[in-house]
């Protein structure tokens, strides 16, 4: 069984990062918790006339590399290689890549050691990336192909609209994805 | 059909910069060109003694996002674009990634602009990658999963003793492919 697992949203907290930032570069401006986000893209939950400051938080140096690891993430995806699981990080880069992707590599390297940076798959279409399963935060995953994949849902607020796929969290992992283990 | 190209020893003259600066760097050692290079790797055509010298080259800031594009390759892959194939550019990053990964990004975004960063895949394993053909300069490649693309070898001195693979070059790229263009 191979497992692609995204990195933004669901080993790394993206949107915790996202919100501290915010709040402390504009205390004047509204936020918006994680609990009352429902879209997946922090900028169209702000006015519009705000769209370019939220992009520039997470455009910048340090952003990406500080994230702190969703709880439970960085032992469930040790676990799975432990019990004979394939597993790829399968993450896609900003636009405005000069910061996010060498951060990106940072951050596993920190957290899970340089051996797994040989897992880091850095590509903005997911669906030619070959594997069972995709844990991924992001509602809706379109590409140039048909994936040999799964998407099932790392569930968080801003995508539980979604009803008809899968979802998991780093709690019942196990469960959901029937290893039994 | 779905084309990855490798980006080193196929569209960026990865072996035409790393003698260049060798031999600026190091003009009391000597060098090996390309015609005569047998190996993948520049660090096994020199003395053990001298390998981390020849990794620093490589390892050095500007060395990736300087590097000259192979003639006819860019227009090649642009031409595969337009006559409706699949493109991505699929490259392994070192495991000294500091430089190399934001510079090969910078590289494809100078050379075919931003909209050719969506295609781009940073991988250490391309098993995984699903496509019909790999275009490759590596003797072979090695993975996770039994590949469902065809390597053919890009043509280098270094991998002539391959006779298994069909190989090509950017002067006859669409004769070998077959795509009858």
């Amino acid at each position: 069984m191979r497992i692609l697992v995204d990195m933004d949203g669901v080993l790394a907290d993206f949107e915790g990062a996202f919100l501290d930032r915010w709040r402390a570069a504009y205390p004047e401006h509204p936020f918006v918790p994680l609990h009352k986000r429902r879209t997946y893209h922090p900028e169209e939950e702000y006015a519009p006339e705000l769209a370019q400051s939220v992009r520039q938080i997470y455009c910048t140096a340090t952003f990406f590399r500080d994230l702190a690891p969703i709880p439970g993430g960085l032992e469930a995806v040790q676990d799975m290689v432990r019990s004979g699981m394939e597993v790829f990080l399968c993450t896609s880069p900003l636009r405005d890549y000069q910061h996010c992707v060498v951060e990106k590599y940072d951050w596993v390297v920190r957290h899970l050691g340089i051996e797994w940076s040989k897992r880091l798959v850095l590509t903005k279409d997911k669906t030619i990336i070959a594997g069972d399963v995709l844990i991924d935060d992001r509602p809706s995953l379109h590409g140039i192909a048909t994936p040999a994949w799964e998407h099932v849902l790392y569930d968080q607020p801003y995508n539980r609209h979604v009803t008809s796929k899968r979802r998991l969290t780093w709690k019942n992992w196990r469960e959901v994805l029937g290893t039994g283990l």
